[in-house]
């Protein structure tokens, strides 16, 4: 495992890396574009420092999608002590394709940890937010031994859980996991929101299906747009999903409607 | 309050009233379907006795829905001694209207507390579950004064929040807080069944809105048929965003995307 790591981006995922890092002795260099969150960071001790990231072993780009393959350019050509770059975002498609064409493939191993929550931010950041969570790491076909080693080391000293996946599977499969709940979430919000019913008003199953859509429009955004192939597929399966569902009911058809509830319970475990 | 309160129906909503009512001094009487049920409620105290409930001051129906009306006729001829009779069910026009027919209008008052989850069994009900729990209270034009009253009071002494509302608006606001997300929920499961995604790749979030699909299928079977003007009319409006959501999402339209996205949180809150 490398001896210093670079952290580009203090957010909830970076912030909670860099704690977790800091707290097992590792030596972490930090970054954001918000200079108060730099600020707070150095002064609790979090990161060491906020420059030499060019002499950093491994480099971590947790930024919002949209910005994280501008930064991948911009840092590439000072990483040539790093055995590892890797990322943080949703999407592993994109990213992946740019460190090919930077010439960096063979360093370069993306990472997707399942962790976090709808609070992207360094207030929210937190040791232990990786604990037996689920990490995608999707090598390149250049990826070196060292890189897949250094990606698969970086997650287990944070107790989570590395899965290797190539990109185009890791990103089809998100798009039903991930990407497809959150906007389900968001149009049932904006369903709630036309009919004038408050936030208030739900019960307990309720809120639950609209936590998501507190989620940051502009990080969804970007991960919505940047696998839109995949999530308007599922879409696509859900609006048929759906589409029976409204035909059965208009149908009362009891019989139909109770075999659907009982395939989704049968998946979804009692 | 009635001095002795009967509870037909002693699952998760039944049996926490039973528990609720049981801790506070009242005599509960009490009946299920299931002997084993009974048979535990007598065993715990929680319930007195499973005869005796004609003499009853206070009745209260909380069997799934698509009982309810068949129990409320056969008990009807022998609650004279009832100033309150009321249900815990899920949808609040059909059995108002029932209790119209059967000539006990001004001795019904519907409830619907939103509380409870997806196990509707005795062995998950609970004391407290109603605490701060909003409960609708819905009467019908002949409600007497007594009979509201009564109602009032049974749920404020399980320290729930009870809320006048009629029928037609209680069951139109359903639809959009409880129906619809429940429907969403299974259809997303369904999708997810179809693409062979397993529970354990979800995320924390998509985890959420999975939950309700665990929900009862017989339960919930009566529940959308018996509401299913309201239910449609949710679902169709939820198509129409999905549709949008569809149309910008393959266009790439990531202003508009993150305008939805921003419109669904403000709603939600942050």
């Amino acid at each position: 495992m490398s001896d210093t790591v670079a952290i580009i981006g203090l957010g909830l995922i970076g912030g909670s890396l860099a704690r977790d890092l800091h707290q097992r002795g590792i030596t972490v260099l930090g970054r954001d574009t918000d200079r108060n969150t730099e600020i707070a960071a150095l002064n609790e001790g979090v990161i060491h420092a906020t420059n030499g990231l060019a002499d950093a072993r491994c480099i971590v780009i947790a930024t919002p999608v949209s910005d994280s393959i501008d930064t991948l350019e911009r840092i590439a050509p000072h990483t040539k002590h790093a055995e590892l770059i890797t990322d943080t975002g949703s999407t592993k498609r994109r990213i992946q394709a740019a460190a090919l064409q930077l010439g960096i493939g063979a360093r370069f191993v993306g990472s997707h940890p399942l962790a976090g929550d709808h609070r992207a931010v360094w207030s929210a950041a937190r040791t232990g937010l990786f604990a037996a969570a689920r990490v995608y790491v999707c090598g390149t076909h250049q990826s070196s031994s060292a890189a897949l080693a250094a990606a698969d080391s970086l997650w287990r000293q944070c107790g989570a859980q590395p899965i290797a996946m190539n990109a185009g599977d890791h990103d089809a499969l998100l798009a039903h996991t991930s990407h497809l709940p959150q906007i389900i979430s968001t149009a049932l919000a904006l369903v709630l929101d036309g009919a004038d019913v408050d936030v208030a008003q739900l019960g307990p199953g309720g809120r639950d299906m609209v936590r998501l859509a507190a989620s940051s429009p502009r990080l969804w955004r970007d991960v919505l747009c940047d696998n839109r192939d995949n999530v308007v597929a599922a879409l696509q399966d859900l609006q048929s999903q759906l589409a029976t569902l409204e035909q059965v009911l208009t149908a009362a058809d009891g019989a139909v409607i109770e075999k659907m509830l009982e395939r989704a319970r049968a998946w979804r475990g009692t």
